[in-house]
């Protein structure tokens, strides 16, 4: 069997546990203040190309979601986000457990847009509407499209306007960093954007999501916050060791960029077999449309998600490549059709 | 100035404050155990033909909903409304604030559909969607509309099918009875709900609403819920004597009756000056559209309030009438377009 | 039956009846806007002797209590109160149903001091401790005693020292300001403490409470939290129109005299027939310690709380008065004895 | 340095390395659906010698916690813990952050007794009281103490008669059974719990606690609830690869067993040499009492935690053993007294 499930299916990337391999029994701090976690701390910073941040370890997407959103929303305020965003749909109502609504908004490809923003402020003010105080975007989205620079300037732009603060679910930020239809820098992130969450767990690490937020909106009692939810791990080097390895040597771009070199070679041997795209393949997820024949065979020797029905007879799928994907594993699938 | 703002500009009607003026030196045992409190159940059970309910009196509206939704929903259980529903909008996410998603929908004419609820059962089947596990509608509708049996029956039936619960707000249930578009009567109510808001506050009362629970949905132990959120009033007798008069000799359906009878007549005069209706005018909400500079001048004079806006020039606004309207007010509205 | 239960047995006092009855057509904005809602606040406000004071109106005291402790504290903190505090042990836990722990501490007759202060600062100095942020104190407290102007004093200055907010739930704060024990002056309050509850509800009204913010604690959204938990009323008027009186002619003031008045002829012709106090008797509730079987006797006549054993054969119970109460009932009573 | 401090400041055990470092590139299914996990939930039933049995995987303690007691309570319930409780002093409120009240009580060398719960059972009688519904403790306890069989007994006794669910904390259970104390086995524990929390993370895993529900009491939709409060791991089977090692060939005992043995060597020496036991050394947290200045420099070159002050001029400290605990380093620490 093999899988294009998603790009989390293996422990870790061997640079990882090569890295664990030598640390394990080491002693070290717990709780998150060990110095593995300080020098990740430093190595991110540096990535981002500013000082003034505020770097949190938490083992998950969801609970780095709902953490991020919980510490920064007053209880009478909210978060717009797009209706296929990873919050509105696939978190079984986290943000909405924490007290707080998801205002949620229509898409164009994955992704938020000024005039649907507009909208919510417009629909949002009466007396007894919760106030929108954030907006939450992906990126890579949950189409696997990217964001260009234009596109996060115009979204800093009307926040500004109306005084939200910006989080970007960066999961797979590695991936959008890495595609060829982004133009946007590392250094240049923290311009857009006030909460930054950079994902580990799908790029190659055993766990761990890095949350990044300007130190002025930084909550300074966030660690109680953290200990509070049940998202402080006692050992908290292990993701400090990790995240030091990632961001040494520029591991964090190496794994993205043989990621999507894997996913456009392909994207490129689908498109020879004249296969329809369900979204253009600029990322690691690539969304066909097969006819639901087809989609059964392969699933004999393939696995994959189902994404969504197109008409009677045809569905579209997802298909995730990782660091490890292997070119004969992608032949093996092209063949297949 | 003349109100046509809302139906709850008036203390009260002023049978309920006769009522008050006998009993309020009247000793009376707190927190909703009194005798009028007792017997204003019995007779609200009476009024819709059933022995099997719990019936709980409440201060307002928000705070019914909120409790009605939150004693029903399991942590990870989310309610189905219409984007125009009171709780979707106006209630500034007090479900939300219960840690409960509304799963919103689109609504035609004010109403959820068979169909909306469908959708919403095919968007939220994933792992990881909040599970649908109730309905929330509102009778009258939010834009003034009522649901005829049929779409109750169709609501019902789908509902079945799905395993979700029906819960009415009522808030304005005595005008949606009395509406000329009505084809329910009270004694089938409980055939085509769970659970059921029967609203004072916009009916005649100083405060109070009547929250329905079939015996079996309801949870033993819901007093404790409702002191907990701060819902519960120590004298609690005040809205059982308001509550017992409502309905002693049909009192609530008389309120009802005289309220809908000026609106027919405020409506019928507005349509022979031509006005445009933005909704069919079939209960105590009349919406109609008239250019912005007309609702200028007419705000000199009278109160009611804005809805939306149609296009560049011209908007739509609410006019309410109550069981204190007076035909003279409403001339001297329609006098002056 | 004559009733010593409680203070809030009867709908409201002649005073208040007599203006409702006067008021109870005119047409009111609602939701707490209207101009006896706004008249109320500055009466109160010059009763205070302060000016940057949010005055807000809310139905209950247990909704009161928890909006006040909810919208001051951070998710992290909590907030100390004496174990027989109404918060940690009358209110179904409605501080913790908004997510945060009542940290509780033993009493000295009611009252809370310093030394637990301190204790619990102590106590709760770890990391993963709950932050104490803000005091609970009620005057009179749950045992009827009163806080002398020295205890307030050191409080305030313990709080100072470790930075935590003074809340006094004033249910019975006119009882308090009229007790023999009192040396607190209204226009004094707001010295000791940053957040205040003037009761209604115990003091006359029909329903309402009174809450009362230094203005740079206040949140200014606070309206949107009070609509989202429930608490806001539609006619909120109606509370604006009683405490309009309330504060009118030092009405607040004469009704707290009135029954204590009558409390303290109730003790001296108690203590005449040389009963036990379980508590000294300062305000309108007074503690006597009976046998058990004159307890049960006493229930056949007059109604009164069981407030617990003492031993095998004898109890405490709590009499009431109100500003209702007559000479002739407390005779009725003493002379059972 | 040699570090006491804790038991959770290495990765993990040798064994345990061992095993991801054969697994670390094996594709798994995600959310912990993976076959490690499914058959280390059988070898934990197998452990337990029971089959009814709902096992789940969680990354920490205090998440743990939180979930066992949220999913189990209703609103208006609470949980009965010893003020020496880990979820009354050490999660930063984490239990009340999910709506319920912990209900403190002393405890008796860490342990809850039958009497303190009747005690609680009439504290909590009162209308207006939160309902206790379950007890929390822990083995061993938060003073390194442990619970004979007779004593589970009375508790399971006394929460029989009311009604009460029992949840063991055993985040050092391993520790616990294999005591000098203990006389209990691993297949009588459920007898004696309902809720069994069994931990790994200071037991030799780099993370992980395993939760077992007796199947009656287990919400069937559990991981729903699992994943809204973000801890749900996307590689769940990082956890389950440990666990199945950790059950399997008995090494979960053997790890208590070599810990536990390096324990008894340390209080038997530090006996020795006179020093006084703040409590009863049973387990691998060693109390001793120590002059301050004694402690200051061992400080110098020991890791341990400060516990509390005993009086002017001596405290209490904590030593912890491990499985990575070695002779030397014990007889350092000794030498140096």
């Amino acid at each position: 069997m093999i899988s294009f499930r998603n790009d989390y299916n293996e422990c870790c990337h061997p640079e990882i546990f090569e890295r664990i391999s030598k640390l394990y029994t080491e002693k070290n701090t717990g709780y998150g203040l060990d110095k593995h976690s300080k020098r990740a701390q430093d190595l991110i910073k540096d990535w981002l190309g500013e000082k003034d941040l505020d770097v949190h370890f938490i083992p998950g997407g969801t609970g780095t979601n709902l953490l991020a959103i919980k510490t920064v929303l007053k209880p009478f305020e909210g978060v717009i986000a797009c209706d296929s965003g990873h919050i509105s749909i696939h978190e079984v109502g986290a943000i909405e457990a924490t007290g707080h609504k998801v205002i949620m908004t229509h898409h164009k490809e994955g992704k938020l847009t000024p005039e649907a923003i507009r909208a919510c402020m417009v629909r949002q003010s009466h007396d007894f509407s919760i106030t929108p105080a954030m907006i939450y975007i992906s990126n890579t989205t949950e189409l696997g499209t990217v964001y260009k620079k234009s596109e996060l300037a115009d979204l800093r732009k009307v926040c500004d306007e109306y005084g939200l603060k910006i989080f970007l679910d960066g999961a797979r930020l590695s991936y959008a960093l890495n595609s060829p239809e982004n133009d946007l820098s590392a250094k240049e992130l923290m311009k857009y954007v006030d909460i930054l969450f950079i994902g580990g767990t799908k790029a190659g690490l055993m766990l761990g999501e890095a949350l990044v937020f300007k130190s002025d909106i930084a909550d300074k009692n966030f660690r109680k916050l953290l200990k509070q939810r049940g998202n402080m791990l006692a050992k908290g080097f292990l993701m400090g060791m990790q995240f030091e390895r990632l961001f040494e040597d520029d591991l964090y771009m190496e794994i993205g960029k043989q990621t999507i070199d894997s996913a456009l070679e392909f994207a490129k041997k689908l498109e020879s077999k004249g296969i329809e795209f369900y979204a253009k393949p600029v990322s690691n997820q690539i969304f066909i449309i097969l006819d639901d024949e087809k989609i059964e065979a392969l699933e004999e020797k393939f696995e994959f998600e189902f994404e969504k029905k197109i008409d009677e007879s045809s569905s579209a799928i997802r298909l995730v490549t990782s660091w490890a994907t292997k070119s004969q594993e992608i032949d093996a699938f092209v063949d297949c059709l």
